[in-house]
């Protein structure tokens, strides 16, 4: 079912090379997947597609570019996922002909509702190739076409549907973009030369020198065609409720998502973190690199200095995005080294961005031990992590979430802390922009959108699990 | 569309290693395809499956056979196809999940109603996966399965199909062996220790050390489940139209093909063609390695002798499977050569099993006149081939067939030759053993299953080939 | 020391394409070794190299031959190394540079006294970067350079290496060919439009279209410079012995070796050994391939019909060339298969070209009686071989041949055979041309070049083997 | 030549997983050379070795560690070259057998009079397999092997060759490390459990929980053989110069090299220079990742604001490290980005650690000025680089580097600045703590070695280059 996705999105609308352009939008969004990676192109007569797993930089390679994706549109994925089978058969953009009709599906998000629709389609003839939420969409579309146009039929698939979803749809000489009517995840519009631009994040934008022009609404249906852009509404309106966690954690930060500069805001929390904690320490340090920006802001606003002195090694990915859980020992450890005559005697206030398990934390912060630190404060610039996420952040299931099932005072014991600090809540939603308009649930345990019992969902996700 | 497609077939239920069988059995029918091989098991839970392009040895590893592909029962599949686009997508068995039921399929024929079941199929919301006939059954099959049993689903996609085909299905525990009404197409069934066999050719058997049991009948569905064979006939009687081109020239020479030996089939075609068109010669020679057989026949009948002075590069291979057009030339030049001292001054009788183009043939004549070659004559053990096969053997299209467009004698000279003779179908039937059971459209027109008129069909496969 | 090897050899001199041609000339040598294949080429200023492990197709792209092995004239090697390590770093040609000079050797032939030159030259300086007899000639000739031409070098090195050697050197713009004292090995001289070629076997010069001029002399070095060709006769004269078993076995029927056509050979062999050893029997019948063109000619002296229901897969490669000795026994199953009718009940006399170990003509002999064959006669056209060879062809160590240990009737029963008829030393040298200039120590023991004594022979080998 | 070469080194004697070891400790020093990676192992008989292109995690894998490179000794080795031939015939380890001797070397660093030594090497009988400085010492050893021991050839070898050189060579059981006796490149000794360990940097060691014991001496030679380690002292003493570019800008910053602690001093750079060019700005700010410590410790000193909103794409490498030319400005627009929202309006300092042409750094102060950056100033806490580096350190040629032929102010126009200040000779020596110990020819000129003419140079490395 792959559940738990994170994905990056990019399209791009008559540009000579719009295949070279896509490649570029995916590199700047590489952060958001790197298991795999695929653009398709429409030529003018057919779609042409180049999927396959890796980084984007491994996947394509000059022909590609340049010679086989042909086309003036182009539509690009980079996909992660946390489940074991990473297959080729689930990299995306998601390519289906039906009849004359072409179509290639790119999403990011997780739906909660797929495998009761994918029974009642299977039930009725349908054959799925994947074991991706996307090809739900394909099946509904595909069901809906022969009376009436292709975006009615996506708007009746999109009614069909429910959860999270940011897609890209290309079908023959058509781009259309969609976001759910909660907005769960970003999407946003740019423009380049002649050509429309759409993607993830805006740093995709920067690489390409492309102007950002906005966010796509809520529930909003962006259909291209030609010189002509036409917005949509689709179904009802639902109330918006952003992934906060693009701003805590995932975003890049030189990005601006659902319309606000991630930086400013990481840098906030960091200010609001040191005003509602603060402590008394020789200097603050960030476990890099996530938590770096909010290092920034908290020894701004308390006066200590920053000190950089756990060193990565540039040849690591980031730790949060590990491909199994065996490896994660064997990374924190690789990835970053202590200076340790910076370490010795110290008294250390560590701010990072968010404890998910804790585990990681625990072994630098044993390793600073070793090495003479006299003291070891924490700072976490998001609110402690209770629930799961069912949209597509993963944090692994509810049993891993530390905080899920200690108090703050037992998980600074756990970790070896002097003293553990989280940012409220408040804290947290006067550090961003847009109110009323975030995904608190994994802190509140409030989902938007209602989500299956716990229990009949791991039996779905057994019962097909065990024969894909 | 992939029209023409060769293939072999091969299945074991209840061995050990039964993926390892497979492979030996697929080996053993090499020359049936080289373009992809697979071969799925099932493993008591699902369907595990390898498939890759080229040939048997370069797609599996002992990895696959000693892990991945586990369980005692497995089908396998090689394919040979003449169209350019030779796809991964493409290769057999193929695998279908819906609901808890998976099922694979390997098929070898043509089918000459695909386009529209095709059409009418996605129509109505099917979405296909790869351009073959042999999706047509999977869909067919799905739409069939939720009332009544796979078996029941199967007859029905059986009903609606025509042409040729001979299938073998796994669907869970149970495997299905299909043979089309009309018999187009060879399916055997053997034994080994506990375990039942089935392959396109008997020469499977041998390399397995299996014991040959018997042909399926045209129009019989043989259910294999636990230690249980049930047999099943398929719909209406249809009168057998077994394909002689088999026994001409595509099967291997030690296999039993519709119960009859193709080594003693072939030579004896060499006999009736001595006493047809006797030859007044220095001795007999066939261009190895197909003709040999026959060549040996003429030669005993004839009293002439045998000479084996063609030598073979042992690294090439056979010429009528090329994969592209443009290498024919070179293949032609590269695979044979002559002794020059056996051909100087001589009066040469060749013997060959068929001309199709008659190019390859006329470079070969030319170089032994050449060489000094006194007389040149040929024996040709099937008669003029002068229609395209829509069942699965690949003569190019109509205007390709020399003897579509030319009399003997035209060819003769096309050729370079003091004489030419082909066998009379008449000969060609008295040399093998079923009487009135042979396809022999290619030789006289006769389809026994009636195929879409000419241009509907390029137009079709144009309209298909455009968008894939 | 890689000793017992198998290659091919080719050159051209002045041509356009030389390397495209150097490609086909190995292919079409490629039965001489299979392990690897190489060519360089002289661009004018610096030698080009490809080289690679597997046959000429596998190694070589349009990308080698069309653009990067530029230069009017190219060496080619191809090897078959009987010991286990095959490595890249033995293909040839093997290629150095000494100051500005460049210089790349092929190799065909095995020297005896490798060893005893490498310790000398190891123990002042000399730093060897394989094990191949080769890489000998390349540092004697490096330590003769200073005083005198490349031409005196390579006399002076030939003059203190001993055992079988043809060579072909590529040295900035000159191409140098030699064939040591005794002949072992064959070598030819040709010529196509206006460039020369040079090939262990005519038959490379067929597939070039290139006019075949005559054999290398025993002692002759051959020097090509532009448009002049020089001949040198090497140190003092030695008696001629050719390699008999190139006729045998080795060589292919169609091509020329040593100024005799190997077909027309072959054949002999088969008529003289009916004469000295006639069968009653129902048919002959070669165990394909080698053995075929003596069976024509055992079959046409004898009157006997000749079938071919061997039936040999032809998508395996030839037994005697197989890389491991624990993959023989699956060879020999996988190769052949009888055509079961035509053994049942029949009295078959099989002839074949020679008799190594006995074990795979055991198992088919094995099978034979299986499949209801009523007698099996052999007869052999080449006379027992009794002692190994030391100059280049693989018969593993004397141990392992039947004939040094048994009589020809224990090696009947070994074998299962009704009768068993070896040729006479005196058949086979009234088969071949040339009189009183043949090797035959494989069958007398009489080495025409001393070799070191059995046990210390063994010992080296050990020595380097351990390290490398 | 392959002259100017980055290099690491890692070994390691009598470690149960001594191949393991090394690969993490080739690992943590992954960016002193990402061409090549090497390791060689004695398995108690012989030297097993693996090398390849690329990264260490892509050279190795569990097979290579866990099986094929055996035994409780290791030497490893990462390369990177700046010649265009990156060829695995360069890289290292390299491994050479000379009688029941077997050797292999890993250096770092690089000679001034390779191409003397080789001429003279290669006249009387040599013959290379390479083009690297690192072959020189081995035909040297093998010279005077016969002479004295393995110890003894080496420092006779050590006696001819002039330049820089780190040495690890594996003879047999023997460990030996050699630091030439000027000390420009480093080297440091440690122990883990029973192992000694050596390597370039001590990042090395933390990785691998070994503990530092002390750098080895400028012309010292360490032999390491079962439990016993003796230090010699090679030929005559010259005065210590030790490359402070290691401390500028190549080492780790959690590195110990040379014994003094890499962030401290490069840290200190940053504080020196606030001193001695104050600026009024709003926030200081590091062109990732290299000035980022230098940048910390201005921040401090100044009591400027330290800002991180250059954003780096982590998917990226370093700059400095491109392999070629022509993708330079592809890779700095890809690498970083800015946070568009903190440029505007600002006034900006910048600290870099070096400038050695200036166009990267030009073309991102255009950008920051495209965004509104009001005012651009920069530091730089290294002294102009006038001069090439002879001895391992790769600023392309002297034309390349812009402060060969421009002042200061020329310098800060070409870039587009406010202002530009350079640390001063005496600031940086300051900053470090050894004394009058460091090679400043690239600032100076004056080389510690003395190297051939400019002229003579050049040609000799065409010279070679046209052959290879």
């Amino acid at each position: 079912m792959s559940k738990k996705e994170y994905c990056g999105l990019f399209a791009i609308y008559n540009h000579e090379e719009a295949a070279r352009m896509a490649y570029f939008g995916l590199y700047a969004q590489q952060h958001r997947g790197q298991e795999s990676a695929g653009i398709v192109t429409w030529d003018g007569e057919k779609i042409r597609e180049h999927k396959g797993m890796g980084l984007v930089p491994d996947v394509f390679t000059e022909r590609h570019l340049g010679k086989e994706l042909k086309g003036r549109i182009a539509v690009g994925h980079v996909r992660y996922s946390t489940t074991g089978a990473s297959l080729i058969r689930n990299a995306q953009p998601f390519l289906v002909r039906f009849g004359n009709i072409q179509m290639a599906i790119a999403h990011n998000g997780n739906l909660v509702n797929t495998l009761e629709l994918r029974r009642e389609l299977e039930s009725t003839g349908s054959i799925f190739q994947t074991t991706m939420d996307s090809e739900i969409f394909v099946h509904l579309i595909a069901r809906h076409l022969h009376n009436g146009g292709v975006e009615q039929a996506i708007a009746k698939a999109c009614e069909r549907v429910r959860g999270a979803y940011s897609l890209l749809i290309l079908v023959n000489n058509k781009l259309i973009a969609v976001r759910d009517p909660n907005g769960f995840r970003p999407l946003a519009l740019g423009r380049v030369q002649d050509a429309h631009v759409l993607a993830s994040e805006t740093c995709a934008f920067d690489l390409l020198e492309a102007e950002y022009i906005r966010p796509l609404e809520p529930g909003e249906m962006l259909v291209i065609e030609n010189k002509c852009v036409r917005s949509v509404t689709l179904g009802d309106p639902a109330p918006t409720r952003q992934c906060i966690f693009e701003h805590i954690y995932f975003a890049r930060p030189d990005s601006t998502v659902f319309g606000e500069v991630v930086y400013e805001n990481r840098k906030r929390m960091g200010q609001i973190l040191a005003r509602e904690a603060p402590v008394d320490a020789d200097f603050v340090m960030p476990f890099p690199d996530s938590g770096i920006y909010a290092a920034v802001g908290f020894g701004q606003e308390s006066g200590l200095p920053l000190e950089m002195c756990m060193i990565r090694n540039h040849y690591v990915g980031r730790t949060f995005i590990q491909p199994s859980q065996t490896m994660r020992d064997f990374s924190t450890r690789i990835k970053i080294n202590p200076v340790r005559n910076m370490i010795k005697g110290k008294r250390i206030c560590i701010v990072d961005d968010s404890i998910v398990r804790g585990t990681t934390i625990r072994s630098r912060v044993k390793k600073l031990r070793e090495l003479g630190a006299r003291e070891v404060h924490m700072r976490v610039c998001c609110p402690p992590i209770r629930f799961p996420c069912f949209y597509g952040i993963d944090f692994s299931s509810k049993g891993e979430l530390i905080a899920a099932n200690n108090t703050v005072d037992e998980i600074a014991r756990f970790i070896g802390l002097e003293s553990l600090h989280y940012i409220s809540v408040e804290g947290l939603l006067s550090s961003v922009q847009a109110k009323d308009a975030w995904c608190l649930a994994c802190f509140n345990g409030e989902y938007p959108v209602a989500v299956p019992p716990e229990s009949g969902k791991a039996c779905l996700e057994n019962e097909i699990a065990l024969s894909w």
